[in-house]
């Protein structure tokens, strides 16, 4: 997009609205990323989704093998059209390619799960770029996760029920990793031209019949 | 009850059983509390009263003034058996009483809201024995509890959504504060007795026709 197309259609947004997408773009990043496998309650995915947002969490990737992603449109609150949800749901198993695609985005692979001897949140390093990886509600990730994974995490718990719902399982990590990211010195930020990028996306979410307008203003120039 | 009668009651428990409970109380707190005001989703009171479980919270207060606090079973996993849901239900208003008893227990009241401008998460100073209140789903902390906090505590959010479901933040909440005062100097652990009181209350539950047994043995001693 040109950036007097651009200017052009922020002519169709509010100053605040410009404002409140500046503001939220400071606070995105993609230092770190959520991987979900399977889950099956769209409320989860969606109330996932809806924490991403809340914590500046830019990218989502849903690996879609047996359950379909649909979101709880009550439960995101609308946060999905502010997130890039990054679906893999072509082949029979999605695990793979997601994780392969995941990888090559420079993140390193942290699943989650309270069952297996690993790394407590307290004590886990953010330094490194890291995609969070959630499995199923019931089963926890899968045996490809487990084989694939650079490392484990999971939440301190001290009482008889011995797991979290995993909408709040993601949102305790992600208010937590996020925090520590923000006081810390790395580069967390996302570079100008990503930012640009997501902007337009932005932009163009926000007005109706935009392709129209887009078509008109680039039959005017 | 007696020392002779507990040793006698433990019997019907295994040692992994006794090992367990021990294990979690030592975990135990009563320096952090919840009050929960006029919550009217099952599953929402499930969900926190499983939190404080998890994270070692022993006391819940629950204000029942237009809805009744009903568990989720499902939700709760057993959770409710273990920790001490105090339900203040008798009057038509009943967050006057609740506050005034859980200011008599030495908490200092902290309302948590995300529209009032008030003490972010990271900033909170654990040191003093603090109850987190939480208001309904939509309409927040009512008046009443606006005027009598002694602070408010928010969850720093960074998106365009503006607010978490209630559960997800007591979650982060109690996770947060837990895990510092775990690393903490401060003397957050029950006192002897209030270990010997709950240990006993959590073995009679776990005992099939405990008065019975306990009647049984009374006879006999």
């Amino acid at each position: 997009m040109t950036d007097d197309l651009l200017r052009y259609l922020e002519s169709y947004l509010t100053d605040n609205r410009k404002k409140l997408f500046q503001k939220v773009l400071n606070e995105r990043t993609k230092h770190f990323t959520v991987v979900l496998e399977d889950i099956y309650q769209p409320h989860n995915t969606s109330a996932v989704i809806r924490s991403c947002d809340i914590f500046g969490i830019q990218d989502v990737y849903t690996i879609e093998n047996e359950f379909t992603n649909k979101i709880s449109r009550h439960v995101a609150r609308g946060s999905h059209k502010w997130v890039n949800i990054h679906r893999f749901k072509k082949d029979t198993d999605n695990t793979i390619p997601c994780l392969d695609h995941v990888q090559q985005q420079g993140y390193q692979l942290i699943a989650t799960s309270p069952h297996i001897d690993s790394t407590y949140l307290p004590d886990f390093d953010i330094s490194t770029k890291t995609a969070f990886i959630f499995g199923r509600e019931k089963e926890g990730i899968s045996d490809i996760i487990k084989e694939r994974a650079d490392g484990f995490l999971k939440i301190p718990m001290y009482g008889f029920t011995e797991s979290l719902n995993i909408s709040v399982a993601v949102a305790i990590i992600l208010q937590y990793v996020t925090s520590k990211l923000k006081v810390s010195h790395l580069d967390w930020q996302l570079q100008p031209s990503e930012k640009r990028e997501i902007y337009e996306h932005w932009v163009r979410k926000t007005i109706k019949n935009v392709d129209m307008i887009i078509d008109h203003y680039l039959e005017r120039n």
